[in-house]
C-alpha cells in the first residue's frame, strides 16, 4: 500500500504544482475568483485531467465541471470540492478535494475495477463567496435555491452582479435553475477537504471524520453614540461607541467561553470619524459566531442582543444586521462509522471532529446523505498562500474513500 | 452696558457671518487649512478689518496676521487665537478669539481712549495641525522653536510639508526664525475661546476663567497576534489582536475613571486584515489621555503600558508609538484673579475651569505670563459646522479682557 500511496500522492503533487500556478496574483498565492479567466483556465485543465483518464465530463449551468465515471449500479455518489478560491488564498483549500476525487476514479480506472456506484467528480464553483459575498453557488444550484433576482443582488467590489458576471462569461443566468438535479437516484455527497484548523496536525492523527458542520451567525452591530471633543467633553456626559462596543465585545467573548468548542470572531471594525482627537460617534464591527450545537449558538446570540439592548438603554442607537445564518449539518452516522471502520482498517489513525468552516457539504447535506473526510493543515492555517498539507494524507484520504465507497451498505 | 453690549455683539456677528464664508468646503463646515488660498483670503480680510479702524497691521514668518494699538506703556499684550479651523469645522473655534481681539482694540479706539499696554491683536496660523500633523505653528514661531528640518517633517495627506507649502505660498520657510519675538517687553499674553466643551452651558456661566491647560499624551497602540480563520481555530488556541485590544481598552478606561477629571479616548483604530471571517492579526489605536494633574496623568499612562506589558506577556508583539506629550500650562495665578473680579464687577457670572483643549496659550504660557478667557459653546460642541457660541457671550468677554487690562497691576 505504500508503493499506491506514493503513486497517488506524486500525482496529486503534480496537479497542485500546476493549479497553483492559475492565480490571478501569481507569487501571492492562489487568487481564482468565480467567472473571471482563472476559473475559465482552471475548469478547462480539470476537464483536460477528467477526460485524458475517460471520464464523461461535463459542465454545469453554475461553472461546475463534472467527470462521471460509470458503476455497477446507476446510483450516484458525488465526490466534491470547489475550485475557486479566497483572494491572496492557497493551493489546497477546494482545490485538494477536487484531485482526491480524481484519484479516486484514477484508481478504479487504472487497476481495471468497476465501482459499486456510478461517480460523479466534481469541481464545484464559488464556494467561498469572496468576489460576490455570495457563496455556495453551485451546491446551492445542485439543489435549486438560487432566483434569477438572487443573481442579481450579489454584487461584486466594481458594481458588477452574479448574473453580469455570468453573461460576460458566456453563460446564462436565466439558465442557471438547469443546475438543479433530481433528488432521486443518490447514493450521496462525499467531501474531502483540508481542516483548516490545527486540531488533528496537534494530535498527530491522519484521518478526520466530520460528524457536524457548525451552524454560523454572522451580524454587522452598529453602535451610534455622539462625536464630542476628545479633551473638553467630560467622561460621564460622552456617549462614546467605541467604549460601548468594547463593552459587548468583552461579553460576546464571556458568553462564548461558556459553551464548549463554540468561537467568537470580531474581525472588522470601523470606527466614525476615527480621528485621534473625536470621541468616536459611531462604530460597525462583525461578529462571527459558530457552534456544532444549534441551542447554545441561538442562545450565545440572544444573550449578545441583550447586551445591545443595553447599550440602547443607555441612549445609544444600535442595529443588529445579520449577514449569514447557516444551521448545523449534520454528516450521516452510519457513513461516519463506515468512515472510521474503513480508515482503521487501512491502518490510519483518524479522529472524529466537527468543521468549523462551512463548506459545500454544509449545503448538499442538507438533503442528501453526505459525509466529509478531513486531512490536515500544516500549521493549521488556510486562506493564506503558506497554506500547505501534506500529499501522502491527501493519499491516504483518496485511499480511504475507496474503502468506503466499496463497503457502503 | 447693555447697549455696548449688543453694539459689539452685531459687530462680531458681522465678522462671523463674513469670515465663515472663507472656507475651502461651502455650505459644509469652515475648512480653513494653512497655506491655503482660503488662508491667504483670511489674512487679506483680518488685515483690511484692522487696518479701517488704525491699527498698524504686520504679517509674521510663519502667516500670522498682527495688528497693532499703541499704549501708554511701551510694555505689549498680545490678543490672540487662530484662524486655520480643522476640516468642516464651525466658524467661531478660534477665529472668535480674534474677532474679540479686534474688538477690544476698536473699543479703544472708538472711545478715543489709549491702552494702559500697547496691543497686538494677533491672528495666528495653523493651530489644530489639521494639514501638517503638526500645529501651533505661529505660537511655536513666537518662542522660536522650529527648525527648518522640523519644516521638512511634518508633511500633508499630498505629501507637501510645512517647508514645501511655505514656498508655494510665497512664503520663506528659511526665515521662520524670523518670527520669533524677544521674551523682553511682554506684559503677556491673553486668549479668548469658545470653550468647546458644555460645562459652562450646564451651569450657565457667562464667563469660563482657565486656570489650567490639561496635559495630554497621545499614543497609537500596535497589537499584533496571528491572523486565523474565524471557524477552525480554537479560542484557546487564538492570538486575538481585536481581543488583546479590548481589554486594554477597558482598563485604559477603568484607570481615566480613577482620577478626577482626567479623559481618556480612543478615537482611532484600524484591524487588519479587517474580515468579517478571519481572526484579526493586528490593531492599531490611538489613545487620547488628558489631565490637570501632570502625575496623575503620568501614572495613567505608566499603568497603560503595564496593561500592554502583559499582552506582550501572553505572546502578542506589541508596540507604543507616542506622538505627542505636552505638559501642563498654568495660567498666571494673578490674572486668574483680576479677570475674576473685572468679570464680577460687570456682574457676569463666572467660574474657573481647566481647558480640556489644547491651545496656542498653552505654547505661549510656557515662557510669557497668560490668560485664558472661555466663552460657553452651545451644546459643548465644536470642531462641526454647527458649532455656535452666543455674540452676546462674546461681548460680554470683550468688556471683561477690557477691564482687566485696565486694571492689571
Amino acid at each position: 500500500m505504500e508503493k499506491e500511496l506514493d503513486f497517488i500522492a506524486e500525482r496529486i503533487e503534480k496537479y497542485i504544482e500546476d493549479t497553483k500556478k492559475i492565480t490571478a496574483t501569481p507569487g501571492k498565492g492562489v487568487t481564482r475568483l468565480p467567472f473571471t479567466l482563472e476559473s475559465k483556465r482552471c475548469v478547462h485543465y480539470l476537464e483536460k485531467q477528467m477526460s485524458q483518464m475517460g471520464l464523461d465530463v461535463i459542465e454545469d449551468a453554475s461553472g461546475a465541471v463534472i467527470g462521471i465515471l460509470k458503476g455497477k449500479s446507476p446510483e450516484r455518489i458525488m465526490i466534491g470540492s470547489h475550485y475557486d478560491s479566497v483572494e491572496h488564498g492557497g493551493a489546497y483549500d477546494g482545490m485538494a478535494g477536487i484531485l482526491c476525487g480524481i484519484e479516486i476514479a484514477a484508481y478504479y480506472i487504472r487497476h481495471g475495477l468497476e465501482p459499486p456506484y456510478t461517480l460523479e467528480i466534481a469541481g464545484l464553483n464559488d464556494e467561498e463567496g469572496d468576489r460576490f459575498g455570495g457563496g455556495y453557488l453551485s451546491s446551492k444550484a445542485f439543489l435549486g435555491k438560487w432566483t434569477t433576482n438572487d443573481l442579481k443582488d450579489y454584487v461584486d467590489k466594481n458594481g458588477i452582479s452574479y448574473y453580469d458576471a455570468m453573461i460576460l462569461y458566456g453563460y446564462s443566468p436565466e439558465h442557471l435553475i438547469r443546475a438543479e438535479r433530481p433528488r432521486k437516484g443518490w447514493k450521496g455527497y462525499l467531501e474531502i477537504h483540508v481542516e483548516q484548523g490545527p486540531i488533528m496536525e496537534d494530535q498527530g492523527t491522519e484521518i478526520g471524520i466530520v460528524e457536524t458542520i457548525v451552524a454560523i451567525e454572522r451580524y454587522y452591530i452598529t453602535i451610534i453614540g455622539k462625536a464630542d471633543h476628545a479633551g473638553t467633553q467630560p467622561m460621564d456626559t460622552r456617549s462614546d461607541a467605541v467604549m460601548a462596543a468594547v463593552d459587548v465585545i468583552t461579553k460576546l467573548r464571556q458568553y462564548v467561553l461558556e459553551y464548549k468548542g463554540m468561537v467568537g470572531t470580531v474581525g472588522e471594525i470601523h470606527v466614525y470619524p476615527n480621528q485621534i482627537n473625536i470621541v468616536p460617534e459611531k462604530i460597525t464591527f462583525s461578529i462571527d459566531v459558530r457552534s456544532a450545537d444549534q441551542a447554545w449558538l441561538d442562545a450565545c446570540i440572544h444573550k449578545i442582543s441583550e447586551e445591545v439592548k443595553k447599550k440602547e438603554s443607555e441612549g445609544f442607537s444600535c442595529e443588529l444586521k445579520q449577514t449569514m445564518s447557516n444551521s448545523v449539518t449534520k454528516m450521516k452516522p452510519e457513513w461516519v462509522k463506515q468512515l472510521e471502520k474503513s480508515a482503521k482498517k487501512l491502518g490510519f489513525s483518524n479522529m472524529r471532529l466537527n468543521s468549523g468552516a462551512g463548506h459545500d457539504a454544509a449545503i448538499i447535506g442538507k438533503e442528501i446523505d453526505t459525509a466529509m473526510l478531513f486531512v490536515p493543515s500544516i500549521g493549521g492555517r488556510s486562506h493564506i498562500p503558506e497554506e500547505y498539507s501534506n500529499e501522502k494524507d491527501l493519499a491516504k484520504a483518496v485511499l480511504t474513500a475507496i474503502h468506503f465507497i466499496d463497503h457502503l451498505q
